[in-house]
């Protein structure tokens, strides 16, 4: 099976493919990585195509090489989408469109044969304020930023292109991946990495809500589980809507704080300082506290067991050593 | 007040500019018409561009006049939209996106002074089946058309721009609007108006669906009365989502039968001829049927008070004379 990862340098990119290396999803499959940019060490055996979504060439490029299976995890984050607001529109959006639109033209051009199989990471940030206690499957989108609309906006692009039958696929909505490795980002939600990897690696981490904020989580391991599970399902059993609310683990700050006490004491803890930020406080007031995934869990969609399971994955798989 | 129908020669936008010209919305209005083409006669008084949507210098041209408010009626319609994707996707979407950003820039080049008010016609194509039997203000968008999502995509787009405060404005989901004057259209629900619209004039009509079919309605008038008043509406009562189901009649094809037989006797009923068809049964099966729109009814939104007027309206104000 020939595979596409469109975003194969970043953190869920990398460890899907790590994971296609060591558990391939075929025989014979052959995996192509696209980024701007790919990490220096530790890379997966793949090959690896450096360009930027927004450039129609490169695409068009790839899409003539006619991938099985092509996984799209390419994102401008939720806070530089707020603050660069052409740059999230142009790469969330349009550059999606444009990639919906080369491999509609392979479909059409080998006379209908060619039906890849898209699967999409979408995100819990489709969904915008008043929420129940647990958001269900068929809660409305209504998303309060730029980054939620053009995700939703995606969706619903990708949705029709399976629905004419040019292209079969998923959108799965993501919920926040922690503890993501490396430095904080410009997600809005970098803090809940930070509170954790921080004090693993004995520096202080800034805490800017307070500890009763509750949000929905999964691990970087959960997402490429997520994307491989999509990668093999039977998608007739998805039915007409293509985006997926997906399990996760629901819990407080406060409830965070202490399974990082539980997996490395009371030191690691006293390591978080709060600071509040009034900006970062009202973008997560309209963030999704909790999910009922029901129809993901049906179709067999598994994630972390609790919070404390999600910092040991990160100990285990992404801490740096020594 | 300077006022821009986009579609401004189309059976909606012709309404409104007529109801404009004789109850202004402000003691200066300006109306400025923007279209492919104008009906010949019987036209309001009101300045006339012909253009193209998708024509970028056009719309930038237009957006440089700054006008303080704008409907925004052009499209697509469904039929069309489903036979070709290209022309449904480039005006219904694209050529939203840039309309919005044409707008825009003249925001940034005011220094943030220009804010004007987005009047766009959605419709209630956004939503798909399974319906509750009355859906509700919170229902999901999960469209089952091109012309849906892309309507659907349209809001999102507006929505957000709204919310960063480069326009303020209001989409409204349209019912089907009946009766339709002139001829039919390429919209798979152009026999609505067909059944009603044909025996009046003498004509034979074609009813390609059962009796049984209920369906969400509203007359021109209704329309015009949606846009007027969204217009002039307290926007800050309306809330982050700018997309507003608006009030119609609900009623099934049969009720719409007799309600012609109130008004123009047997003769007239006699006229409609049953010729299913598999097509267009299929796409009204994904119609919604009836909907509670308390929100649009708190906020002072009046339709039509049930089918037998909608045909009154029609007689009155569209009906060819002789």
């Amino acid at each position: 099976m020939k595979i596409l990862i469109i975003g194969g340098g970043g953190m869920v990119g990398q460890k899907l493919a790590r994971s296609l290396a060591t558990s391939p999803l075929s025989d014979g499959d052959e995996v192509t990585l696209f980024d701007m940019a790919f990490p220096p060490e530790g890379a997966p055996a793949a090959k690896r195509v450096t360009g930027n979504v927004t450039d129609t060439a490169a695409i068009t490029a790839l899409a003539k090489e006619r991938f099985d299976l092509v996984f799209h995890l390419v994102a401008i984050v939720s806070g530089e989408a707020e603050s660069n607001f052409d740059l999230g529109w142009d790469v969330n959006m349009q550059a999606f469109r444009t990639f919906l639109e080369t491999f509609r033209a392979e479909h059409d051009a080998s006379g209908g044969a060619y039906v890849p199989r898209i699967i999409f990471t979408s995100s819990i940030a489709v969904f915008g304020p008043p929420y129940p206690d647990r958001i269900p499957d068929d809660f409305a989108t209504n998303p309060r930023t730029s980054y939620g609309a053009q995700k939703a906006i995606s969706e619903l692009m990708l949705t029709d292109y399976i629905r004419k039958g040019y292209m079969d696929g998923l959108a799965i909505r993501l919920p926040t991946i922690v503890v993501r490795p490396g430095k904080a980002n410009l997600a809005a939600s970098s803090f809940f990495s930070g509170i954790i990897r921080e004090p693993l690696a004995g520096m202080e981490a800034r805490l800017p809500v307070p500890d009763t904020v509750r949000h929905w989580h999964a691990s970087p391991r959960s997402a490429a589980g997520f994307l491989r599970h999509a990668a093999t399902l039977d998608l007739d059993k998805v039915g007409p809507k293509r985006a997926l609310n997906v399990p996760g683990v629901s819990c407080t700050v406060a409830e965070q704080i202490e399974a990082l006490r539980d997996v490395a004491g009371n030191d690691a803890v006293a390591l978080i300082k709060p600071e509040p930020d009034e900006v970062i406080m009202t973008i997560v007031k309209g963030w999704a506290r909790d999910f009922a995934p029901e129809k993901a869990i049906e179709l067999g969609f598994t994630a972390d067991k609790d919070f404390a399971s999600i910092i040991k994955t990160y100990m285990e798989e992404d801490m740096p050593r020594g």
